[in-house]
């Protein structure tokens, strides 16, 4: 578990070096449900409140790593891209966050691989949240491609 | 003209610290248009492209940046937060990047400048845009509030 999370942060901030300047930690990185932190002093904005990119960005990072964590072990090389996303600031976020991003049907993934592996080319919409004090605060949804890459 | 730009990056830097880890710079601040460029290094992912959390930070500082010239003069005290963003990556940034954010009808701005002078509430959707090779790369579309303060 913990070579996990190490290996997962280590991946991030080596190749995704804003994972760094946003204090991201890994607390769960399963092919089921990746969870990050961050803390709130590089993510604050003038109103003492988490900046809403930040949010984004995190979010964005938790279901890139979730997607990323499922096709590790594919048989055929993959690239990952997000094509679209959306997110709603439903409260604001005063405390240091964390993100979580499941996968909440293994047969949603499945389907995905399947078509990647017929057609090259597989899409899942990602949802993660973000919550203060038991309640959501923040709600995202990404969707993501994974691409064969060519020989 | 290098004044307001002065400003507006002192106060970025300032109150929303990512703006430093994100190397954004202001080349326009005016009350029509803000243009934040940022480079390539902090920016980058595992795909030698711009990380798609990174392009919608610089997008959600562009459009922020904008409430904010417009607001700065207004009789009321108000808080600008963000409700809402979508954002569609259309094709891969591979370079320094350079973020446009403009209020196209002047009389849109005075909507909302109406609205929360009557109803202490304001809202308005912006839309940033980033270019690659002159093709649209990135289209962002935010909803920002203004809230009069409570005195």
């Amino acid at each position: 578990m913990a070579d996990s999370l190490t290996q997962l942060e280590t991946y991030l901030y080596e190749h995704i070096p804003l994972s760094v300047a946003l204090g991201v930690k890994a607390v769960e990185a399963s092919c089921h449900q990746v969870v990050l932190t961050a803390p709130m002093t590089p993510n604050i904005n003038h109103k003492q409140t988490a900046f809403g990119g930040s949010l984004h960005a995190v979010a964005t990072l938790a279901c890139w790593s979730l997607m990323y964590l499922n096709l590790k072990e594919f048989p055929h090389f993959t690239d990952i891209v997000i094509s679209k996303s959306e997110v709603n600031y439903i409260c604001p976020v005063t405390t240091d966050f964390t993100v979580e991003c499941s996968i909440e049907n293994q047969s949603d993934w499945l389907k995905v691989e399947s078509i990647l592996y017929k057609k090259g080319i597989g899409r899942l919409r990602l949802n993660a949240k973000i919550y203060q004090d038991g309640k959501l605060a923040v709600d995202y949804w990404g969707e993501f491609v994974a691409i064969r890459r060519k020989k």
